[in-house]
């Protein structure tokens, strides 16, 4: 299987990963993947068609805001939280942290 | 003057924030204001055209990140950094301190 595109720490840029995060379908995801080391992504099928996941998991993965590791047919996600730490500290607490209600 | 829409501190939302802060133009006049109290649009006249910079400060407040005060025809602007620390502990602590090679 082709390799996906993702982002070498040194290319991780803050309006990117701002811009992924701005989605609120997005950031739901992103969310569910805070408490997991990592997440298949068929566990969102019953969030959102699949044509929609593949296209918010590609700009989550461009981004840096996530990392794919696949294994024969499976997408297992989870987030780059240690290289956002380091290029925007506190940035992604904050934004995991957000009360639900405040989202959109 | 007619007032100029700016949402109540309860109104803001975090994917609009993120949203607002995802433009590098944005950013650029986010980041020129934060060490001010408030700054007139006049400064970035030089930065981008005049339309240009209208819509941008637009997105800013309507998002809440900015706010404006209006003093005859001059548009005085500031951050709303007390009211998004209050929503979104340590978020804007986060973009302002980001390293001008990270943006994009």
């Amino acid at each position: 299987m082709r390799k996906q595109y993702q982002p070498q720490t040194s290319e991780i840029r803050l309006s990117s990963v701002l811009h992924a995060l701005s989605d609120p379908r997005r950031l739901q995801i992103v969310l569910s993947l805070k408490d997991e080391a990592e997440e298949s992504c068929t566990i969102y099928h019953d969030l959102m068609p699949k044509s929609t996941l593949t296209h918010h998991l590609k700009v989550l993965r461009e981004a840096g805001v996530a990392k794919v590791r696949i294994e024969g047919t499976q997408h297992f996600y989870s987030l780059r939280t240690d290289d956002l730490e380091l290029l925007f500290p506190g940035l992604m607490t904050s934004v995991l942290n957000v009360k639900p209600e405040l989202i959109e």
